[in-house]
């Protein structure tokens, strides 16, 4: 049950459009939200969609995916072992600041008269464009054209043209391009905003987060360079300046620590452009020096600079056409067709913006579009984002998984400092330490563990391939399944019981067997059984590395098969459902028919004790868990559960739509699953959570290709075998997408008439389909009618 | 189980002594303990034993009750209804310390040759008194004697005496005497020891606590005023001087905003004594401004220094007689008598001292002895100090009632705040508002509640008067009984079931049936209907002043005793024992005999998940409601409970000790309860908790007592009828105490030979001893031989 609105912007201001997000008219009201929406990155760097102008504005930033500084965590009751250091993504300097000046009037598009106004987030071209006439306070009419984009191909480059042309009267014309160190790295966004933001919080960041090292100018080129106050990283900024007009211009340059600035002046004359190119490179390490970042910057700024823009935009589409030649889900609506599928294709360029690039660092909650949840890596990553990309981008789920496991050493830390053995990964990070204040809501959801190991699991089954297992995944498997052997116990009743966690839903918090968490450790400990013995069988050197690696004793995974054994896993016999955790049905129900639309999300109007001592759901455990671990409920349960659980979820978190979503069309609830669908799909677009503002929910984004590809398109993988039992709903003609398994690429098309199941390449396939077994041989289209309705 | 170690001075320097609490000999070892052993108080104002040199030094510190700062509460993860505002009792400036010079060479006792040195708490006079001779460095010999007192008779009074004599040779001399603002209000003690005190925890007071608003010299008379920056409270602080000597000598003052300052300087003459006489005012207002404090200090110190020091010396012993003849108790151990005596008389010296004149503020956790605890009130009171109290002086308990019934307004909003009806009190705090910043081992120990209920309770049954109901009784109870039959609920069982909420017992949190919270909320609604009743019947002026100030619905006392006969107390048949909540006996057992000794407390070694999630107290729940509502009990529920929480019970609780030892004693293991009751009696003398010198253990303090009549004396009180069971321990040979009952003197001598009892005055009670029913007349002592052990 979900009370949420969705509120989108009328169509007038953003017409629909298959591939283009498109602004029509500028208005104040949508600024805060278009910040988020036409957002550019490329997972290394991102760029807020702010005006070139640099206003109006809510929170304009740009940022490097990993670079935080660090302060300490104030706990007002200390205990041991919570978090110590907080750690906070930071807006670097700002580049996309360029500023137009006619007859010494400054555009400012609050105020000035527009005509012919676009603002196109291209998600083919992978650019922003903008493109307006400004009629001047004196009468004249100035076209302004503007195209910004984040190099898929260079990662460290975000670039820009910017041009502007009086059509009517000749001028004077000064463009202001700005690079600008806003030093706004505000903390925490853990106040959140019914909470007015505390100024005291300001002062655990260091008055000065950023500080100056090297400030340079040489000609049009500007580099700064930083290193941060307390996590001492060091950042590189450059921006280059190419001028291209026949009207007669100055440029003159200026630096400073916090500014860096290029001021063209020239004499306009009607139809003759002045054309502003301008580039930004972005370096950042946690040890070396500002110095070599500087060189690397000037390096990347002199080939760049020398290749030119065009380059950089035929790259840009190269990248995305391979995206979407894998990505792409084409959906036939029969209500607002256009605006669905743009929608559809906005969510999953998010996440290729939050991603294509992220190597060496993982996907932080809001990806690069803003600094809600502190740039932090949750579990979102592995549960929500993993799927989509082993399935259609494997490369960056394997740089992701790597990334996990350079944390190891950490968690293995953090299991000592909760008195465990193994590895305990942090609830919230960027560096590899606990980042969570909160021990509740937080350090407590030690699922992230299992998480981690399902993830693993999974990409292994989609390539087909034990790679990964050699390289990373059986030493993260073995200390993962070491922490849930040490944590849990043997109870009176001979079972396997896993006390004192919280699971995925935050409105139930500590709790004793949780259904989800025992489920998902039963599978990370059976799983990395299965690893060992299989890397013993088919890999004797990647075995005795690992024995070497992780001190393996003989009787290890034997004693990990049996916990799982006994594994302890709730259920109700009398209602025939999976109670959430050992107690849960004993609480008393939420009335959530009877609260008022306005007291949600529930989190920001009662006490958690109030909400944690009831039956209501910020999410539903037990849902998650029958998507990811279908093969363990029967039909019955599936839908005796979701009934039981859907009218006490909240969809208070962004995470709860897509997955009620999937398994409303698995139930067969396709009403419910439309429904939720929407909430998922308009996440942000649609402002549903109320904060579109603060940045992109990366999870939900891509939980929408979740919710069109395993919830309609019935796709599954358990036990490394490909199955499909789609249920494309009455209010769909067709439903269209790609998987990468096992090395070949699959192509579904579905539609009430018929569905077509194609190999594009290599061997043929064995897959299951609505439980009969069929072969996919390349180029050969598998078709069959769909059961009647 | 405890495993905490006693650790007693040695005797030679804190020799034995009946009345006395003595150090003779200066100890830099013990300049810390000390502190507190020898601090002085009267409820309102208390100072710690520092010496009057100001150093050697840990925290010298004077503090008045209820006088404090508020500062934000920095909650690194936000959430509704948290609390707001820290509240810390604020040192105020310090008017003990007199500093000697003789020969221009300071004393310091530190490096000073020292001989004859004695310091006395003096527990029949109420005074600290010092006296040593010092041979300077030039040789000559200087006898020092001071005494100071903290007026018990004029609650905003300190006084002290200074004399010095020089021996042997004349020399000059030089006597400063200060009151100093040293500013030091520093917070929160809540960062533990372990973990270095966080220096951002200073940011969070403003940057001065106390704003000099008067600042006044006239003669040897200083006067000083202060006004809180965020509480706005303020304080008047008057010091003036008596000097008395045949030696010439000049005195000057001085006054800055932190300090003022007398120095006198005379030129002594062997066998002439220097004597000043110093007396200091206090005055704390929430709303009264400073120039009407400083008038008052200014009358009190006139009256004050007219009356002289003699008078204040009689008026204190006046007071302490009065004490003793009703608090004192004796008993005759045949190991170590005197120590025994001493540290008994000890631990109630500290509770009268910390409540004599507490007059509209509650008592802190450390009395007034140090800022541990920020000088908050806890449920402290109710359970552990007002059993005491309203048993032999009944005076200060009906005060201390009052005092809580003045934030029953505050009370009634806590309860919105957590979405419930009625009135929630706060774990803990000095204005009334809930200060606890943690959720689970303090907003939800609901059974403050109770525990306010069961102390008016005992209070009545003690005066045998329902005066205090119509006053201030019933409105507390009506609005508790509200808040537990909404926040609990029936559950499909049919029973009434409370949720989510913590126990005494704070290794153990958020738990649903707590059983003690159960039981204790059951007699609150049951006692608040009865005495709905009663006032109806008895005092029907009474009722209807209370149906209006509560809106009182004419069905309410049914459906309080509905929910109080469905309450659900877990009990497992099996073992034969209450399961501390509801899930407690799933959980994993922690394995204290493995435990080092050095990991204790636990809370300081272990993340609180990993005690949560066992079966392991910091105090238990069960032994503490199987000693206040034991006849709720059976006799072999008792010992099984006992045998099963005992064995898990760290004592990391100060107040675990007293209530242990209570219940061992009733069912007859006098091993256990001997060393339980030394747990509780050496807790600060023996530095017990390890933290003694931050203050006196209040609680604890009280609790002894507890554990001497309670437990070896064998009182209780059910149902308003007072009976005995004495248990007399092999190694005592007597125990002797008082009692005030329905308005008589009760006095009670127990030997292995003969128990007497007797009644002072009034009509003849009916008391029950040892099960028989008695008559006690008045005069005539009822005697009995104990059974054979």
């Amino acid at each position: 049950m979900l009370k949420r609105k969705v509120v989108l912007p009328p169509e007038h201001l953003f017409p629909p459009d298959q591939w283009r997000l498109v602004e029509g008219r500028y208005s104040d009201e949508y600024v805060d939200r278009a910040e988020t929406a036409f957002s550019l990155g490329n997972g290394y760097v991102g760029v807020r969609g702010s005006l070139e102008e640099g206003r109006p504005a809510l929170s304009p930033g740009t940022f490097v995916n990993g670079f935080h500084e660090i302060w300490p965590i104030m706990h007002p009751e200390e205990a041991n072992g919570l978090a110590r250091n907080g750690q906070t993504i930071v807006s670097v300097p700002d580049a996309t600041i360029i500023k137009l000046y006619v007859d010494d009037e400054p555009l400012f598009l609050a105020t000035a008269r527009i005509r012919d106004y676009e603002r196109v987030l291209d998600m083919q071209a992978g650019t922003l464009i903008r493109e307006f006439v400004w009629s001047t306070a004196a009468g004249k009419h100035v076209r302004v054209r503007s195209c910004r984009l984040v190099s898929l191909e260079h990662r460290h480059v975000v670039a820009m043209t910017y041009e502007a042309t009086l059509l009517d009267h000749p001028a004077p014309i000064a463009i202001s391009s700005l690079v600008l160190n806003r030093q706004d790295a505000h903390p925490p966004n853990h106040t959140p905003e019914w909470h007015p933001r505390d100024p005291r919080l300001a002062t655990v960041l260091p008055d000065r987060v950023l500080n100056a090292r090297v400030t340079d100018l040489a000609g049009q080129r500007i580099l700064l360079g930083y290193q941060t106050t307390n996590s001492k990283m060091t950042l590189g900024v450059g921006v280059d300046h190419m001028i291209d007009t026949v009207c007669p211009y100055q440029a003159e340059g200026s630096v400073s620590q916090d500014t860096g600035e290029v001021v063209i002046t020239a004499m306009a004359e009607p139809g003759a452009p002045i054309r502003i190119t301008k580039y930004a490179a972005y370096q950042t390490s946690r040890s070396v020096g500002v110095p070599e970042l500087i060189d690397r910057c000037r390096r990347t700024l002199d080939r760049t600079v020398r290749d030119g823009f065009q380059v950089l935009l035929t790259s840009q589409r190269e990248h995305l056409d391979r995206f979407w030649d894998h990505a792409d889900v084409r959906v036939q609506s029969r209500h607002n067709p256009v605006r669905h599928q743009q929608a559809i294709r906005w969510n999953l360029f998010q996440v290729a913006q939050a991603s294509w690039r992220a190597e060496g660092s993982g996907i932080p909650a809001k990806g690069l579009t803003g600094q809600a949840y502190e740039g932090h890596y949750f579990w979102d990553t592995e549960i929500y984002v993993l799927p989509f990309l082993s399935y259609t981008q494997p490369r960056i789920a394997r740089n992701l998984l790597r990334f996990r496991h350079s944390m190891l050493g950490r968690a293995r830390e953090r299991a000592r400092d909760l008195s465990q053995r193994g590895a305990l990964f942090p609830w919230r990070t960027i560096n590899g330490e606990e980042a969570s204040a909160s021990v509740q809501a937080g350090t407590a959801q030690y699922h992230i563990n299992a998480d981690i190991a399902y993830a693993i699991r999974r990409y292994v089954n989609v390539r087909g391939d034990v790679g990964i297992l050699g390289e990373i995944g059986a030493e993260i498997l073995v200390e993962t399944a070491r922490l849930w052997e040490d944590l849990g116990f043997y109870g009176e009743d001979g079972r396997f019981h896993i006390h004192g966690v919280t699971g995925p839903d935050e409105y139930t918090t500590v709790v004793n067997d949780n259904t989800y968490t025992n489920l998902m450790a039963r599978l990370n400990l059976i799983f990395a059984a299965a690893t060992v013995r299989r890397l013993r069988e088919e890999r004797p050197q990647d075995y005795i590395a690992l024995v070497h690696q992780v001190a393996l004793r003989p009787d290890e995974a034997e004693s990990w098969e049996r916990a799982a054994a006994a594994m302890h896993v709730p259920f109700d016999e009398e209602r025939g459902i999976h109670p959430q955790d050992g107690t849960f049905l004993d609480r008393e129900e939420w009335d959530l028919d009877s609260t008022p639309p306005e007291k949600f999300p529930l989190l920001l109007h009662y006490h958690p004790l109030v909400i944690y001592r009831h039956q209501v759901l910020k999410q539903s455990d037990i849902v998650l868990a029958m998507f990811l671990l279908g093969n363990e409920f029967s039909h019955e349960q599936k839908r005796r559960n979701f009934e039981y659980y859907d009218r006490l979820t909240t969809g208070d978190s962004s995470l709860s739509a897509c997955v009620q979503s999937i398994i409303a069309a698995e139930i067969g609830m396709e009403h419910q699953a439309l429904e939720y669908f929407d909430y998922a799909l308009l996440m942000d677009l649609g402002n549903v959570a109320g904060n579109a503002s603060d940045g992109v929910h990366i999870a939900s984004a891509a939980g929408v290709w979740s919710s069109l590809v395993f919830g309609f398109g019935g796709v599954r993988d358990f036990s490394g075998r490909l199955s499909f039992v789609p249920c494309l709903p009455c209010q769909w003609d067709g439903l269209a997408f790609s998987l990468r398994f096992c090395d070949r690429q699959i192509r579904v098309r579905l539609t009430h008439e018929e569905e077509l199941y194609l190999v594009d390449e290599g061997e043929p396939l064995e897959v299951t389909i609505r439980g009969e077994p069929q072969v996919l041989s390349p180029g050969e289209a598998f078709s069959c009618k769909p059961p009647p309705g």
